[in-house]
C-alpha cells in the first residue's frame, strides 16, 4: 500500500510537470508576441498574424535544436484544447462585436451562403473519395480576422463588411460541411447530393435556433431580474456562460457548435447587452475582444511551431518541385473558385442596389480585393486539417502527411504574401484615400473616449469613428427602409422584440 | 490501415464526448446557481455558498438515482484542474481587489503571521505521523470569501480588514505547509522543526519575490510602451497573461504559487493598474472577479455533490457516533486553537494602537465573530484533502475515505452553521448598527456610479461607500503615518516607485 502510494505520487507530480512545462512556455511566449505585436503596430510590412507565425517558427527551430530533432513542439496537438476551449471565444467575438455590420448588410452575405451552396468546386482530384471533399471545406475556411487587421473597419465599412460577412459564413460554413462529411461518405451510395443539401439545411436551421433561443432567454432573465441591482460581476458570469453552454449544447446534439455561438453572440450584443450596468457593458466587450484575441494567437503560434515537424516532412516523399506543383495549384484553385463567386455575385448585388442612392456599388478594386484577401487561410484551416488526417497530431500514413504539410505551407506562404508583405501596398495602392485619412484620424484619436451605446470594438477603438460608422449606418438603415428587408425586421423588433429583451428603439421617433 | 482509421475515429468522438456531457451539465448548473444566489440576494437566511452546496448535493442525489447509485460526481476531480485553472483566479483577485485593506492593516496581518509560526497546534493525534501535519494544514485553510460576503465591507471596514487579512495569510500559509509537509517527511529523522522552519521561509520569500517581480514588470511594460495608445485588448491580455505566468512559473521551480499570484494582484492593482486606459481599468477588475466568482462556485458546487459518494461513506467502517465524535472534536480543536490566537494576539494589537486615537480598537465582540467567522472550511480544505488522501478521487484504503467524509462533514456544517443559519442573526445581535445602516444604504445606492481610482470591488459594488470607505482608508493612513510603519514605505513609493512603475501620488500635497 505504501509502495502504491509512493508511486502514485510520483506519477501525479510528473504529470503536473507535463502539464506545467508547456503552459509556461506558451504562456510567456504569448507574452513577447502580445508586446512585439504592439512594437509593430506602426511598421508597414508586418502585423501581429505574421508576427506569431514568426515567433512560433523561431520557438520551433529552438526546441528542434534543444530536443536534437526529435520535436519541433512545445504542446502536442489537441482536437478537445481547440474546438473545446478555443475555436469558441473567437465565434462569439465575431458574431458579439460586428453584429451591426452583419445585420446591416445581409444581403451581401448572401455571397457567402452562394459558396456555402455551390461548394465542391475545389474537389479538383476526383469526387468519389471523401478525403477530397474534407481538403475542400479545410481550403474554404479563411482567416477572416488577419485580413480584417489590414482593412481598418472606420475607413472602409463597406468592404469590412463585404470581407466580414463572407467570411464568417464561409468559416462556419466550412466546419459545418466538415461535419457533413462523414455522413456524406455513408449515404454517398443511396444518391447523394439531395440528402447533403437536406443535412446542411437542417444543421444550420437548428443550429441558428439554439443559438437565438440562449441570446434571448440570457436577454430576457437579464432584464427581468434586475441582475444589475446586485451586482455586474453575476452579469458578465452569465453572458460567459450561457454563451458557452449554447456552444457545449450544440456539440452535445451534433449541431454546428459554432454557427449557435456566433448567432448567440449576435443576439447577446443585440438584447441582453442593452440589459446590464454600464460597467459591465465596457467589460463585456472588453474581454470578449481579449479572449478571441488570446485564442487566435495561441492558434496562430502553433502553426508557426507545426510548420518545423520534420517528421511530417520526411514522411511525404515528395520531391520539392512537387511540392511546389501542389502548392501553387491549391492556390490557383482557390483564387479561381473564389473569383469565380466574387465577380458574378458583387455585379448582382451592385443590379439589385441600383435603385438604392445611398448604397455604395462594389468597384472592380473591392472585388479585387475580396478575391485577394479570401486567399489567406488561417487557424481554422490548420485545425480542420489535424483533425482529419492525424490521430492526437500524429500520423503515420505519407498521404496524411502530405495533406498536412500542404495545408501548413498554404497557410504560411498565404500569411505572409496576402497579410504580411503585400496587404498594405496593395490596399495602398487600390484605395489611395484610406491610407491618407488613416493617418490623419490617427492624430485625431489621441484621447479616446468610450461610447456607451455600441457593443462594437475594432482593435484600434476610437470612439469617435465607431460614432461616425454607427451614425452612417443608422442613416442608411433609416433614410432607405423601403427598398431593404430592414424595414419590416425594424417594426417587428421595435413592437415585440426590444420591449421583451430589451435594447434601445431604433425607429424614427426618439420618444419611442 | 483502414480499420484503424475508422476506430480511432470512433475513439475520437467518444471522447469528445465524455468531455462535453460534463461541461455542459457542470456550466447549466453554474448559470441556474447564479440566477438562484441573485434571487435570493435579499434572503436572512440563505446566500450564494449555501445555495450552491445545496444545489450540488440536489444534483448529486439526481445523479444518484439516474446512476443506480453508482456514482454523484459529473466530474471525477481533477487536482490539475483545481490547480491549474481554478485556484489561479481566486488567489489573484484576492490580491488584486484588495490590496488597500491588506497593505493598510499590515500589522493585523501579523495575526495570520502568528498562526503560521505556531502552526502545529492541531497535531492532536501525534506528531510523528505526517498524515495528521496534512490534516492539520487542510483544517487551517478557511472560507474567507463566504464570510466577508456576511460582514459587508463598507460598514464594517477594520472588522472586513481583519478578517480577511487573516484569512488569506492563513489559506495561503496552509498550502505553503501543505507543499512542505513531505519534505518534512524525509528529514523528521535529521531533527526536524529548524528545518521546516528554514523551508518556509525560503519558500516565503522567493515565492513574494517573483510576484513581486512578475507584477513589477507587468506594470513597468505597460507605462514605458504606452500599451492603451493602440489597444486596450492588449492591456487586459497582458495583465491575465502575466499573473498567470508567475503562478506557472511558481509551480515550475516548486515554490508556492499561490503567494506569488496573490502578491502578483497585489502590484498590478497598485501600479500596472493605473497604467492602463480608463475602460482596461473598469474592465480589468470586473473580469478578475468574475473568474474568480465563477471558480468559488465550481468548487462549492463539487463539494455538494462530493458528500453523497457513498463509496466512500461505506468505506469508513465507522459508526455515526464515531463519526459525529470526530466531527465534533475537530470543530472544538479548530475553535480553540483560533482562539488560542485571536484574543491574546487582539489585546496585543489594541495596546500597540492604544496612543493612536484614530485607530479604533478591537473590540470583544469583534473578536467573537473572527473566532466564528474562522470556522469556515471551504472549497481549498477539501482540493487539499483529495490531493492528499486519493489518487484522483479514488482511494481503496479505509483510513483515507475517512478523513476525506469528514473534511466534507466539517466543510458541509461548517458552512450550514456558520454561513448560513446563524451568520445574519449572529452579526445582527452583536453589531446591530450594522445591520440598520446596511438597509438604509442600500436604497440609498440605487443609481451605482463607478470611481475610477480603486480597483477594489465588493460584491455589492456602490460606489458611494467605495469613495467613503478609501476617505476613511486615507485618513487614517495620512493622519497617523509617525505611529505606523507606512509613512517610510509611503515615502519610498512616492520617491522610487510611483515614478517608475507608476499610479498616483499617495502624498499630503495634492499636486504631487
Amino acid at each position: 500500500m505504501e509502495m502504491v502510494l509512493v508511486s502514485d505520487l510520483g506519477r501525479n507530480l510528473a504529470h503536473e510537470h507535463a502539464q506545467v512545462v508547456p503552459i509556461s512556455l506558451f504562456v510567456a511566449i504569448l507574452c513577447f508576441c502580445l508586446v512585439i505585436g504592439h512594437l509593430l503596430e506602426e511598421n508597414r510590412w508586418l502585423n501581429e498574424s505574421i508576427t506569431a507565425i514568426l515567433v512560433g517558427f523561431i520557438d520551433g527551430t529552438i526546441i528542434l535544436f534543444v530536443t536534437k530533432g526529435k520535436s519541433s513542439h512545445i504542446l502536442t496537438f489537441s482536437e478537445e484544447l481547440f474546438f473545446i476551449y478555443l475555436l469558441p471565444p473567437i465565434i462569439f467575438n465575431a458574431g458579439f462585436q460586428r453584429c451591426m455590420e452583419f445585420t446591416f448588410n445581409f444581403p451581401y452575405s448572401v455571397d457567402g451562403l452562394g459558396c456555402w451552396w455551390l461548394f465542391p468546386k475545389l474537389n479538383f482530384l476526383g469526387l468519389t473519395v471523401w478525403d477530397y471533399l474534407a481538403i475542400g471545406t479545410i481550403f474554404s475556411s479563411t482567416d477572416t480576422v488577419c485580413t480584417l487587421q489590414v482593412l481598418h473597419q472606420d475607413k472602409t465599412p463597406l468592404l469590412y463588411s463585404l470581407v466580414f460577412g463572407e467570411g464568417v459564413v464561409n468559416d462556419t460554413t466550412s466546419v459545418v460541411l466538415f461535419n457533413a462529411v462523414p455522413k456524406l461518405d455513408v449515404s454517398r451510395v443511396n444518391g447523394g447530393t439531395p440528402r447533403v443539401f437536406g443535412d446542411f439545411l437542417y444543421l444550420f436551421s437548428l443550429s441558428t435556433a439554439l443559438g437565438t433561443v440562449a441570446g434571448l432567454l440570457t436577454a430576457y432573465v437579464l432584464k427581468a431580474l434586475c441582475f444589475g441591482r446586485h451586482s455586474s460581476v453575476r452579469e458578465i458570469a452569465l453572458m460567459m456562460l450561457m454563451a458557452y453552454l449554447s456552444y457545449m449544447l450544440a456539440e452535445l446534439l451534433e449541431l454546428s457548435g459554432i454557427l449557435t455561438v456566433f448567432f448567440c453572440g449576435i443576439l447577446m450584443s443585440r438584447y441582453a447587452w442593452h440589459n446590464v450596468t454600464e460597467s459591465s457593458r465596457i467589460t463585456a466587450r472588453h474581454v470578449f475582444a481579449t479572449m478571441s484575441f488570446i485564442a487566435e494567437t495561441f492558434i496562430i503560434l502553433y502553426v508557426g511551431m507545426d510548420a518545423l515537424d520534420i517528421e511530417k516532412w520526411r514522411m511525404t516523399k515528395l520531391s520539392v518541385r512537387n511540392l511546389m506543383g501542389i502548392y501553387s495549384s491549391l492556390i490557383s484553385l482557390i483564387l479561381l473558385g473564389r473569383a469565380a463567386f466574387v465577380f458574378p455575385l458583387s455585379t448582382f448585388s451592385n443590379y439589385m442596389n441600383r435603385r438604392d442612392e445611398r448604397s455604395l456599388p462594389i468597384t472592380f478594386k473591392h472585388q479585387i480585393i475580396i478575391c485577394w484577401a479570401r486567399l489567406m487561410r488561417g487557424a481554422v484551416s490548420i485545425a480542420l486539417a489535424f483533425k482529419q488526417f492525424t490521430f492526437y497530431g500524429v500520423t503515420s500514413d505519407p498521404v496524411n502527411a502530405t495533406v498536412i504539410t500542404n495545408t501548413i505551407i498554404v497557410v504560411l506562404f498565404s500569411t505572409l504574401e496576402v497579410c504580411g508583405f503585400l496587404a498594405k501596398p496593395l490596399i495602398n495602392y487600390l484605395l489611395p484615400h484610406c491610407a491618407t485619412r488613416k493617418s490623419i484620424s490617427r492624430q485625431e484619436s489621441k484621447t479616446p473616449v468610450e461610447d456607451m451605446n455600441l457593443p462594437m470594438l475594432s482593435l484600434e477603438e476610437s470612439a469617435e469613428t465607431n460614432i461616425n460608422r454607427a451614425k452612417e449606418s443608422l442613416f442608411l438603415l433609416i433614410e432607405s427602409p423601403v427598398y431593404t428587408i430592414h424595414s419590416c425586421w425594424r417594426r417587428f423588433d421595435d413592437a415585440y422584440m426590444r420591449p421583451i429583451f430589451g435594447g434601445p428603439c431604433s425607429s424614427r421617433q426618439p420618444e419611442c
